[in-house]
């Protein structure tokens, strides 16, 4: 049986029993990419294949409470600007950097979903040697593509000057990568890894 | 001119000023390593040298207003325990993971200080290859070490054996590379990671 993506069994016939079909929120549907990504790192974690762990939403602590002696409520504080990527760790001993963006839109990418201090830090970790990329997908047609840092640069710098204001899904599709789905582990990025930075096993 | 730890000299003067020797309080003085790696890691980014970030707090996000239209204020949140460790980065095309600590003991550092699963996350990015160590710092003797990961392992396995509760300072002293510290960069500890990782300018 197929369930809606991002909804747990229970989950679903809870809410077919009450509220059929309500659940499947768009808000839910963001979040889709980022939980398959936690539970497939959390797969290669396990099995010992890497360790890759996505950062904690930046937050600028203004006010904590403390409600009594061993426990501190934040009662205040806000999100701040990443200035990183989302996603770092170590894989075949070497460093791995990617952000990880989805669009419901079939035909195109946009920039817009991107920061340019999160590009600055992938360029830096880049030209510091790491495996960089950015995991794209296509959520309305369950596509999702690895590309890597530097083809990514090529279209970025159309969208800097001025004359791209995203990718078009046939550059991704060519310039790309694509990730196998399935159950376990959810999202095989790593597989794809390996085909663009270790052909015959060894980096390049 | 030397001036207290973690004190800018205006903000020295005008505490000369009014309240003489009163700025350097306990709550500051647990703050300094963390601050001086900050303002290194940013030295390091600004000069190409590395790319090597603190990792935000993880926080328990459970309730966010939005008292306007763009303003998002997070109104009831939780700090949760890490699961990694709070540095990691890019050195010379090669992973780099570090926790940083810091007591104001003399004769040794304790062990309570230290997570378990922060050294479990640690252990895993040495077995993946990675440039793995701590950053201890004896507040009360202004000297900070760089112990490598294996080295800590050993002591790590007594305390869990029940053994030891601490780390003796003359072992951190002969098992670790002290860290020269200055102006730019605050804590060099890079320079401590190439004289014991990268001997002959190559990775051993």
């Amino acid at each position: 049986m197929k369930y809606p993506k991002g909804i747990k069994p229970r989950q679903y016939f809870n809410s077919r029993r009450s509220k059929p079909d309500k659940r499947v929120k768009y808000g839910q549907r963001g979040m889709t990419l980022e939980k398959d990504l936690d539970i497939t790192n959390n797969y290669y974690l396990q099995t010992s294949r890497a360790v890759i762990h996505k950062k904690p939403t930046p937050v600028q602590i203004v006010n904590v409470d403390y409600p009594s002696r061993n426990k501190a409520k934040i009662d205040e504080a806000y999100f701040k600007t990443p200035s990183t990527s989302d996603y770092n760790g170590i894989y075949k001993a070497k460093y791995i950097d990617f952000e990880a963006k989805e669009t419901k839109n079939k035909t195109r990418f946009p920039f817009i979903n991107i920061h340019a201090h999160q590009v600055d830090h992938m360029k830096q970790c880049y030209e510091h040697g790491g495996i960089v990329f950015l995991i794209i997908r296509f959520s309305s047609l369950d596509e999702t593509y690895l590309m890597p840092f530097g083809t990514f640069l090529v279209h970025w710098r159309n969208y800097l000057d001025g004359k791209r204001k995203s990718i078009a899904y046939k550059d991704i599709k060519s310039g790309s990568c694509i990730i196998r789905q399935g159950m376990n582990p959810r999202i095989d990025y790593l597989t794809a890894v390996d085909e663009i930075y270790f052909r015959n096993g060894e980096f390049q």
